[in-house]
């Protein structure tokens, strides 16, 4: 018999705070300022969209925050997530690495998303809040978000980007069993959507105009809050759990990662596993940190670092964030999740500081990694994870021809159950890896 | 914080026999018959499909057989799958009742069917073959053997019945993300399908006449065995994994069941959850079994217990099984898994012996109880596992009425991911109940 691939921990190991990374910081984080004014922002100005409790965690100077146990009575449901060692993949590259991958696609949404929907649920209904309106790419946080407001009873009003409307129905159908109204961005709903529709009534959408539509939506209806599923610094804070199990599973396994990687789109499954280790850097001692973008779409690789809108209509407040511009449209991709013009300011910060590596793949090379991994550890990938495979697999050939080993922790933050005609495509020969055209 | 909801095993707890009722049964099956000459069938006359490790499985003696190290270094990749108990629907139901499900889901095709595909795929590798053929219905087993085949390098076959290939594209991309070559049944690449085909050509197709043509393509092929994914006495066998983890996964919730459930199509899921516990009933202890089916297709409750063939073109041997006839075409209910005209001989024969409760739904209760599930468990399960759901939920209100607790299990045996049009249609009131009209 072979050597243990699984690392499992039980209820009690789940994590019982959030780790913050913000009081750690060497240099704080440049404030995000109002869309109108250029003023810093106060806490006040994120009332109209935000629960407090929620604002103040995006602020917030403590280290630790106290997971509240009704949201750990969700987590349960699904948590802790496995760690896999790769053995069989290790096997078929005939590496000297060890590669383990953090599989988040376990939840019943199918990703690490419900992290954050459950959290941030949670606090709009305790105060008081009825419905919540959200925008969402590939439909993974739009579903994340529909589960964890029914599960508290919430209704939610989810815009969801033309392109993976289209492409991924079933996301759409999963959405509407879990209770939620989705509409097609840009839609005839609100003034930002009949806007871009008004110029481009073809457009294939974006995260940055959904998101438009979402904030108008909460912002134009008292009974309704906005909510975001990445970029923010308490959607990172609330992913953490990720990283906090994978260093209690990697103990188990008797290992400390030398390179950490998850795949990049606004951050927020990235920030979730490689948080905790970003922290251990800025005390000196953390592995490498890489971050995997879609060439399509190439924030951190080709954006600069400045002050930026994060939608299309400029409703929301400035942040200073790695950005290929608020009117950048990508092509639309089958990674709909990493479709974000911007990163989350957190990691850029911590990428400008020089603790996070970045790359970016063509379509093409992540398909072929995410077929590799299913021959393989057998499980089919979203798009998304599999740009994370393809930066691991990269990883481990280059300790096999360098005659190294290496020690490989990489998120495989979902499925890719809703993302199969993608790999029909690709196998077809049909994946056209579109060049990256920028805007901005 | 509330009390423990999630039973996991780590993978020195994976069984590593599987159990064999066969030696404990107080009067022995009737054999199977040759489809032409009616002689009781010897281990020579399966041998043109079937490896011989297989069929000595399917009469063998042994009380327990040793699980192979390879086969239990696939299985490490899933299992053992978790237990959980379902406080939040307990909850919603304000039942005195203890439900527990085990959660088959978590597999990489998304169901139980790749315990046996795992072990079928090894055992024909073992004998030199080169290709399975099989059949599928709703896609659940189909994409097992493909991932099954895939992982041990073999190539695979699926016939898929018409209905399901139309009404899951998605299953069929899974199978071809895993390499399958996957015909919708009746197809014309066998002589059965071409003669359905001639006499319907709008056929929906059904599990018989798929097994057919695979059937057919494995014996006019030399190199190609056939495969299946239920109903024979080696498959339920591999399945017994289930109730062995589910038996100690209760021991750690410190509490024995009153009534294990399961779906019930040919008998695979229900088997490998009830198998443990059937054997505790021949010993005179164990709990009551409840085998769930659809109102479309009742075999164990409108059946009749005699020979018949297990496929529609009279290739298979004659065996001794409830049956609604091998020429029977169920209606196309969303359970394609269930859509099977016969049930697993072993477990007719411990249902004639009145071990067993059969029970028969439509599938609005069903989807009914599906969309309470997922409200409160958050998992979208699949129409087949939902089957089980609405039976224990029924269990769990008659034990609120009666005002007596009881302590219920039932096998969660698939998502579904695959079947969100289904949840749409019903959810649109588009979910006609078909009335049961048999055929023979």
């Amino acid at each position: 018999m072979s050597e243990q691939c699984k690392f499992l921990l039980d209820d009690r190991q789940i994590p019982t705070v959030w780790t913050n990374i913000l009081p750690f910081l060497p240099e704080p984080m440049a404030p995000p300022l109002h869309p109108q004014t250029g003023a810093p922002l106060g806490p006040q100005d994120l009332a109209p969209i935000f629960p407090m409790e929620l604002i103040e965690q995006e602020f917030s100077p403590k280290a630790e925050i106290d997971i509240p146990g009704e949201i750990l009575d969700i987590y349960r449901l699904w948590r802790a997530t496995p760690l896999y060692r790769a053995r069989r993949l290790e096997k078929a590259l005939d590496t000297p690495a060890h590669i383990y991958y953090k599989y988040e696609g376990t939840s019943p949404a199918g990703s690490h998303k419900p992290n954050t929907a459950v959290a941030q649920a949670y606090y709009n209904k305790r105060a008081g809040v009825r419905r919540l309106a959200t925008e969402t790419g590939a439909g993974q946080w739009g579903s994340a978000l529909s589960l964890a407001c029914k599960l508290f009873g919430l209704e939610s009003t989810v815009y969801m980007v033309r392109v993976s409307y289209d492409q991924k129905p079933y996301r759409r159908m999963m959405m509407h069993a879990w209770g939620a109204e989705v509409f097609a961005s840009p839609s005839p709903q609100t003034n930002a959507g009949r806007a871009v529709l008004a110029a481009a009534p073809d457009s294939p959408g974006s995260l940055g105009i959904a998101i438009s539509e979402a904030v108008e939506d909460a912002a134009t209806h008292g009974d309704t809050n906005y909510s975001l599923g990445s970029v923010l610094n308490h959607v990172l804070l609330h992913q953490t759990v990720i990283g906090q199990e994978t260093r209690l599973q990697m103990r188990m396994a008797g290992e400390e990662p030398d390179v950490v990687i998850g795949c990049f789109g606004g951050g927020s499954n990235f920030g979730g596993l490689a948080l905790p280790y970003l922290q251990d850097r800025l005390a000196g001692k953390g592995p490498r940190i890489v971050a995997v973008e879609p060439a399509a779409c190439p924030s951190l690789t080709q954006g600069s670092f400045r002050y930026d809108y994060g939608d299309t209509a400029k409703l929301t407040p400035l942040v200073k964030m790695y950005t290929l511009g608020h009117d950048f449209v990508p092509p639309g991709i089958h990674a709909g999740g990493l479709r974000y013009h911007g990163a989350s300011p957190l990691l850029s910060h911590l990428a400008d500081m020089g603790h996070i590596e970045a790359r970016a793949y063509p379509q093409t090379p992540v398909f072929d990694a995410a077929l590799q991994f299913a021959a393989t550890e057998g499980i089919l990938a979203a798009p998304e994870a599999a740009h994370a495979i393809r930066a691991a697999i990269d990883e481990a050939v280059s300790a096999r021809e360098a005659g190294l080993s290496s020690t490989i922790v990489f998120c495989l933050s979902g499925h890719g159950h809703f993302d199969l005609s993608a790999y029909e495509q690709y196998r077809a020969g049909e994946l056209l890896d579109q060049s990256y055209k920028a805007t901005a």
